[in-house]
């Protein structure tokens, strides 16, 4: 077999692991813990679904791209949570190194576009980088609106450090923003985050 | 809130439900079998990484946008194992009421251009729509690869069924077909599939 298709397949059944990498929010059922490749799913649907309301001109393919595979360093870095206190370098780091080995399995023109795309996100250095987080930022938020804010409340998350995280949202996708101030208004007042 | 962005939302909400859609194959631990949600976000990372091997000119966005969609009916209708021997006519018929009623949750452009997508991938009408139906024939193999085919097994499933269900890939991918014959060869020879 090419060697090229031999490397490629073997990338594709390394990323399989991305199944078990369990994030803190749960599915809209409440029955469990979401995936991160579920995760990256809804992702990929919530971006080409709302890709009208992207205040700059994105290519809605690399936006695509981007969400389906901005995860798949948490395959040897694991998930961390969103509102963890601890210093962000170490995390750094680790994504990295992980982005380093994973996108390396790729024939080197993909492991180059790939990791290029990641690290556009990490960034938020592309407009496409930038609503890919828009995106990243919104699927927990339709979750927490449908299960009720069960992980704010486990973790007495404040509105203030939702607010600082979602704040792409109202930057490169402001058309989106009213629907995110009202969630916030009424997770408040329903007592799913703290008043801080 | 504008009625197209609720409309929108309520639709991305709804198809979190997939996450709960559980097919046959298992997952590259076997820990548990695979959710349609997590399987399509697989089958889009291929859709991206093994676009130069479709025989016809793709438009990729179109592709993905189908393989990330192309299982919201079992929403409605249930996974249908791939080599259930019933009638096929019962599952069409409930697979397009699905289709009727979720896609209907999205604003009109959006419901006519998701609904398109996902018969082109029904019918392979389209270009995209068999090479979409290609990495769904794919990705599954690439799991049995991992898991040592136990699902095969365990349904004692026929060479000649998988033959004639993963043909696509010979008609529009040939590049991919060495590949698949060779894991045939092999799962025929391990006791995997039936030799028949």
């Amino acid at each position: 077999m090419p060697h090229r298709l031999d490397a490629q397949l073997e990338f594709l059944a390394e990323i399989d692991k991305l199944k078990s990498i369990l994030r803190q929010n749960l599915v809209g059922d409440r029955s469990r813990r979401e995936n991160s490749a579920e995760h990256s799913w809804h992702l990929g649907v919530v971006a080409c679904c709302l890709a009208e309301y992207a205040q700059e001109p994105v290519d809605l393919l690399v936006v695509v791209k981007t969400v389906l595979i901005h995860d798949l360093v948490e395959i040897d870095a694991g998930d961390t949570f969103s509102y963890d206190p601890s210093p962000k370098a170490a995390k750094v780091a680790r994504e990295a190194e992980a982005a380093n080995r994973l996108f390396a399995l790729l024939p080197d023109d993909q492991r180059r576009e790939w990791r290029a795309l990641w690290q556009a996100f990490e960034d938020g250095s592309t407009a496409e980088g930038r609503f890919a987080r828009v995106i990243d930022r919104l699927q927990p938020l339709i979750l927490h609106d449908l299960t009720g804010g069960p992980v704010w409340k486990a973790h007495q998350v404040k509105r203030s450090q939702v607010v600082a995280r979602v704040g792409v949202i109202e930057t490169c996708a402001p058309a989106l923003w009213p629907w995110v101030e009202a969630l916030l208004e009424r997770a408040t007042r329903d007592g799913w985050l703290v008043d801080a």
